[in-house]
């Protein structure tokens, strides 16, 4: 396929505009969805997509949906997309990238005059953060068919509901179940994302192909022990529950290595939490992770055995709870297969890799064949005002995508 | 000397009060320093000493104060004390038992109308636990002159100031100086206190004399990673403080051991404290004991080492500063001579012991002769709502301190 060329300083104009919306003191934004920011930026990019000369709608759960039609509109569509809506004090690039990249190859490939057979649509969904609402990836869900009507009744931090605030935007949930999707009518999804992580940058590379998703689970923890004065109790007699904690923290971390996966321990609280007191009790969070369910399984079993054994040693109890568990994912070989081919088009180094935050793709990928593109983030920050990605990355990335979009609508 | 008896059941009924103030769900007591239900029991406190015909006045640091006046007020003064404070959730009788017994038994005296020459004064010292601002001893230092304006700009875990602390609670700290008190115009203190431990009840004894005193050390250590999303950032690109933290733990109590002393992690704060992010910082305090003061220098210089070795392995920073210090101490010999006369005296047994925990004694220690009485501790739990004194035990420690008093103040 000859090359179509994506125009590096539109795009990088839109995300520099877009990143104005919703600017906080920290050079960071906040764009909570359904929020007076996040209002002001569907204004923007729906007035983009009109201006890119695609036809626009907003469908039932508030997805902004700008439709490049190709010869044959019954054809199942390609879809691309991400999200505008971002936590607080967040960066420019999370979802924002995937949405304008979305925007300027769909512009790009209209403009170039290339004849495609499938339409093609890019969606800049609604609330993918959860940032406001406690729950996100609401406009996926709402594509694929998996929202429900108990979603629109969370409230925020100032009690305000999802029905108020859809209500406020101009919009209306009642007919959610009509932005449902059917299997038959999407061929594929693609998104471009932001890496999130260092991978990329250690490797020196610009851009990545997604493979797998990995599952993330979180496990609640409980040790039990008994509180003792730290002074006057000799340390053979504690029942330290801290010390079981410590144990089973760097045991987690063999477990991810060993089984070649990802965890963390990223909450803990102690009680009572006094310098001269021996705790009593320890809560912490384990966020474990791999591409692999059968092996994410026994990532589980493992940390499972390790509580097992260092509470019986150290004469503590436990007891454990699964918070979530959301299964990992392949993706699809075959546009796997055509963002590689399309790194070769554009000059790029083919290089594969894992993806191991959320995106609305793990959604989709349970009723479309889907693929990523990642781009390389600065020192692996996201969620944070100093997330960054350099603007000929974001070119890159842009420019894999509008190939893989072109060869997919063929 | 004849026996004086106390009222065991008049003293009964003021420590069961006593621990009606501050009561929690868990039958445990929170009176954190000068707190509303600190503030009660120093009322309770004032009222009681008042009935017991004792001249009341309170301190420039907060400390109440109970005399019993001898025939020559000119003379040293005899003292005895302990404090009410309490930490979050712990018992009835740490602290409690040393200023109800202490009044008790001047009350006993008084009432028996034996001559002494000295005067004898309870105290109940201010914030010996430093639970609510993370530094304690405040009244012991404040009568030894080892105070300092710095501790007034302490603040507990709602940003309230100690200067405010004591505004509210009518007090001025702005004189702290005056409650300094000369070596000379003290004669002795003694002081009767639960053991906290469980040496007495496996020796099947009520009381126990001490002869030597651990010095508590508080390390206060923030190790410094790097936060980032636990599910993009593979386990060797992490800086996680939270695991150089467990590494560190868990070298605290083998260098304990080595030591023979204790050593104790009680207070751990992650930062950001999210499941999915990796913790860029971690704050944590170190208790560490010992009877020697060379040997706790020696546990020091290993947690130091300690810290430096897996902070730079795991490519983590850190600080330390120790927030309080106190010398281990022995008991003067002459008062330890004079409680196993009161032990005899009142048909008990002489036993004599360490003591483990950290008490105003300590503090009164450095600027006159100082002794400690113990009572038998139910399990050795303290710091906990499961505290437990028999009525008994705690009458038989008030009948020694009791005729200790009089012994040094004739």
């Amino acid at each position: 396929m000859e090359q179509v060329n994506i125009n590096q300083d539109r795009l990088w104009n839109t995300i520099m505009e877009l990143g104005t919306i919703g600017k906080t003191e920290n050079n960071g934004v906040t764009r909570l969805s359904l929020s007076e920011e996040d209002l002001q930026a569907r204004k923007y990019i729906i007035d983009l997509m009109k201006e890119a000369g695609l036809e626009v709608r907003v469908d039932e759960v508030g997805n902004i949906i700008g439709k490049l039609v190709g010869m044959d509109d019954e054809l199942p569509v390609v879809l691309t997309g991400s999200h505008i809506d971002t936590v607080v004090d967040g960066g420019m690039f999370d979802g924002a990238l995937g949405v304008l990249g979305g925007i300027e190859a769909l512009r790009t490939i209209k403009e170039s005059g290339v004849t495609l057979n499938h339409s093609i649509e890019i969606v800049s969904f609604t609330d993918e953060e959860g940032a406001r609402f406690g729950s996100g990836f609401i406009g996926s869900k709402g594509m694929t068919g998996e929202l429900e009507e108990k979603y629109f009744s969370l409230t925020d931090k100032n009690g305000v509901s999802y029905e108020k605030a859809f209500e406020n935007a101009n919009l209306d949930f009642t007919n959610f179940s009509l932005a449902k999707r059917t299997k038959e009518s999407i061929k594929a999804y693609v998104e471009l994302h932001i890496e999130q992580g260092r991978v990329l940058e250690m490797e020196d590379l610009p851009v990545g192909i997604v493979t797998e998703v990995q599952g993330p689970a979180w496990m609640d923890v409980h040790i039990k022990g008994q509180a003792d004065h730290a002074g006057a109790t000799p340390i053979d007699l504690r029942k330290d529950a801290s010390l079981a904690a410590a144990e089973i923290m760097l045991l987690v971390e063999e477990i991810a290595v060993k089984w070649q996966g990802v965890a963390t321990v990223g909450q803990m609280e102690f009680k009572p939490g006094n310098a001269n007191i021996i705790p009593e009790s320890v809560h912490f969070s384990v966020d474990f992770r791999h591409t692999n369910k059968q092996k994410r399984d026994y990532m589980e079993h493992d940390i499972l055995n390790a509580l097992q054994e260092i509470t019986k040693k150290r004469n503590v109890d436990f007891s454990t709870s699964i918070q979530m568990k959301v299964d990992p994912m392949k993706c699809s070989s075959n546009i796997v297969r055509e963002i590689e081919q399309s790194c070769r088009e554009t000059k790029l180094p083919v290089f594969k890799m894992k993806c191991g935050a959320g995106h609305d793709a793990q959604i989709l990928g349970k009723i479309t064949d889907f693929g990523m593109i990642f781009i390389r983030s600065k020192d692996g920050l996201s969620h944070n005002p100093q997330e960054w990605s350099s603007k000929e990355d974001c070119a890159k990335g842009t420019q894999v995508l509008c190939h893989t979009l072109v060869r997919l609508a063929k």
